[in-house]
């Protein structure tokens, strides 16, 4: 009764970054990554963090279970598809939080019941009510969702809802799997599926959508008019294909469009930006300019254009203020005379939590190297110094590189790896200089790997700043992202490249639901 | 009346990449850029081109003109503000094409009549049917936009479209100028305009939305479903802020969902991510791995990922299909042994048109160049080739460069740029061979621009691939991006800050509308 009370006038916001965001190919992430994200998501103020999926593999539950033991406000929630195994699993993973939740689901559509689960319906509505039962073991805040709800019968789906309502499910999700749906159907369905289900008002209605077709935000906002009031979604909109649904976008329009929404959310927006460019440097994922929100152009005047029509009377072209969502908010905050207390403090103040001394003082290591080539340090430059940092489990280390660019000539690379400490050396030529360092490295690794993307951006403005390397590698059906940040871009390529051996290296395959 | 029995069933598609787009920050193109553009748009299939704002300024008037000569099929627009001198510049460049419509705007909400235009609401409402009386000196297909019509008053946008219709006009264009609206209640307004303003039925009724709260796509779809059957949108939802709507997601929404929209377009989708890769390539607004539809991600099995689902039977997950918006379609087409009459065809068949044997042959030898480190030849680097290429008026070009990474040592370049053919040299040491470069750059160009923004794409994919490096640079409140493309990044790097610095000399300060 409480739950519903307060729930009234708030929309629930529930973050999957960690979860269906992961799923983009080679966002794949480190226990210590998701860690540093779900403290951010926590500062952000989001309602319930979905951690991960603790059946696929010993490291995803390792990971949910290290957030659910670190986070204390927030919501920590598993999902589980709906067999005993993921639910029992989920259910130990999800332990140690303060608040927790078992998101359990099946599919309802007829093309997955028949081609994916291979299940008649009845089947289906029996298991979906036993999976609820098992998940009431492990925690009272059982959420249920109906995989390809857009392409699922509503007769069907109405019986199902009843079932696990009565069954004890308190959030009951509808999800547009895979971004079908135009908003005012979308919509409709939500209004009917509240209308018709019994005991609709004692459960919270959510949406889960896809951008398949450029809708995410629109379908699940009109979701959210009809009765919904949690929405599942991602930073920068994050996940497989198109993505899903945009935190920030979602409660950017709620807040900006209150007048239509009415309702209130918990977050803090002025955390949008930071935690934005936190998962964009995690996940190697950038954004695009011309993104709303988070893009670098979102807000004229941020992109050093002053145009008469916004000078002169703000609102005329702007309809939020760039300083709300948490623009301009990357300070000057450390230089070289910066010390050993003052870059902890800072540290913590970004949510950074370094597992032992040692790690913080090859950060700080790491720190001093770069002040002395770079006059000013952001925020950024730490997070990506950190990031560096973080993979310890290392096999393959850049020893040494050497490389010229010269006009007219064919750039020749001497490169030597440490394979967990151990020296060898190799030299190439190459296409350009990242092309023969990559090669060198090659000789010496014999990954095979195939490289499908190789993006750099700067890290912060300025021509003294920091390359940030993502490099995509494939082998045998896996993708990683790589990354590096150097002030070098050819070495920051030679790190990313290295840096992606290695999470081919670290990272077992694993099951990927979808809902 | 002919015009009305054609547009039942279809939506007009109105693309502004080439206006409204251009406003991004950065992305001003030279007349060959637009020229490029506008000949893809055209096999592409899009029913108008706005061709730019013929008032902005001689270079915007030249370029509209030369789309006007070259376009033969599409119908061709000029942007014009409601005054005398913009709507004849207007008439005047469009004049050479085979069918040309002029697009007449003023805003009619409180805050710009008062803030920007300062006039009142009875001195608008003339301006706008004397703008349109002008416009009809030029043509019969005359467009009227009212800027901001999200925000204006209801009561006054029914007066002003009663009187522009009775004027003449054909085509009533709806803009949510600042991003504003949400699809139920834009969807409202343009269903409560068409039943409210006189001869409603006489016209097309068109709506142009951005994207602020990333509701851009179900905002235009919504005003579809109510009566609209013209589309304002940019190839990628490229534009100012946070973009435009998006046409791709446009017109595949409404194919993919021909059972809600019952529509049709004229466009040829197997052309879509050519046209996607051209503009991005030309403005430099990379597209994000998680943007619908064009996104390197968009489709499941062109990222590398095979999932069971997906293999098993293919519309578990997907409701569109990779092929049938182009992609896969980037075939190997030269090689080291292809002559120059395969070059000449292959560029004939990507729309490209050089302007003189010299600029092919210029070509063909970088080409051929670009062969001797690049196994495989595809079409991206072809495009990217000819962009490097097009530049003609250059100031300032790469002479020389040498720079080495190190591990460890600070890098030193050497670079020599001639300035119109004259020989200079410098040396610099930075951060990186890159800052370096820019730094001795700087020192024999002296032109204080700020970088603003440094990323590096790979054209296509491969250790061997060429690296498209794009700068933009800030000098004075203007924005330029530059782009160089070559196998070695830092060489691509000092080409692209060369291209910007020409681009700060060469594109004069223009005035832009927003609509």
């Amino acid at each position: 009764m409480e739950f519903q009370a307060m729930t009234q006038n708030q929309l629930i916001i529930f973050d999957t970054t960690l979860r269906d965001g992961e799923q983009s190919p080679g966002a794949a992430m480190t226990k210590e990554e998701k860690l540093r994200i779900a403290r951010q998501l926590e500062k952000l103020g989001v309602n319930v963090i979905e951690a991960g999926f603790a059946a696929a593999s010993p490291g995803d539950f390792g990971a949910i279970r290290a957030i659910a033991e670190a986070i204390t406000e927030t919501t920590v929630c598993s999902l589980a598809r709906a067999n005993e195994n993921d639910i029992r699993r989920a259910g130990e993973a999800i332990q140690p939080a303060k608040k927790r939740r078992i998101h359990t689901f099946i599919a309802t559509s007829p093309i997955h019941m028949q081609n994916k689960l291979r299940m008649t319906p009845e089947q289906v509505l029996d298991r979906a009510v036993q999976a609820v039962q098992w998940a009431l073991e492990y925690t009272d805040d059982v959420e249920f969702s109906a995989e390809d709800a857009v392409r699922s019968d509503i007769d069907f789906l109405v019986q199902v809802f009843d079932a696990v309502i009565a069954a004890g499910a308190k959030t009951i999700n509808v999800p547009d799997t895979v971004g079908y749906s135009v908003p005012g159907q979308w919509g409709e369905r939500m209004a009917q599926l509240i209308a018709r289900v019994r005991n609709s008002d004692k459960v919270i209605w959510s949406t889960h959508c896809h951008n398949d077709l450029g809708m995410a935000v629109a379908n699940s906002l009109s979701a959210v008019l009809a009765g919904a009031r949690q929405v599942e979604c991602t930073i920068n909109g994050l996940g497989e294909r198109a993505g899903n649904a945009s935190l920030e976008e979602i409660v950017m329009a709620v807040k900006t469009r209150r007048d239509v929404f009415q309702l209130e959310t918990t977050i803090d927006t002025t955390q949008i930006v930071a935690t934005s460019k936190l998962v964009s440097t995690i996940t190697g994922y950038p954004v695009q300019p011309n993104k709303a929100i988070v893009g670098a152009n979102a807000f004229a005047h941020e992109s050093g254009i002053h145009q008469d029509g916004v000078l002169k009377h703000r609102e005329t072209y702007e309809i939020m203020r760039a300083e709300d969502v948490g623009w301009g908010a990357n300070k000057l905050t450390l230089g070289k005379l910066s010390g050993r207390n003052a870059f902890r403090t800072r540290l913590t103040e970004l949510g950074i939590t370094l597992e032992s001394e040692d790690a913080l003082n090859a950060a700080f290591a790491r720190f001093k190297e770069l002040a002395d080539k770079k006059s000013e340090i952001f925020d950024e430059d730490i997070q990506a110094l950190v990031s560096d940092n973080v993979v310890n489990e290392e096999n393959f280390k850049l020893g040494y590189l050497h490389v010229a660019s010269q006009t007219g000539e064919t750039p020749h690379a001497e490169v030597v790896v440490l394979e967990n400490g151990v020296e060898h050396r190799a030299d190439a030529t190459g296409g350009g200089p990242v092309d023969a360092a990559f090669k060198a490295i090659e000789k010496i690794v014999r990954s095979g790997a195939e490289l499908l993307l190789y993006s750099v951006n700067n890290i912060t403005s300025g021509t003294d700043a920091q390359g940030e390397v993502t490099v995509r590698l494939s082998k045998g059906g896996r993708v990683v992202n790589g990354q590096g940040a150097d002030t070098d871009i050819v070495i920051a390529s030679a790190k990313a490249y290295l840096n992606g051996l290695n999470k081919l290296h670290a990272y077992a395959e694993r099951a990927h639901p979808q809902v």
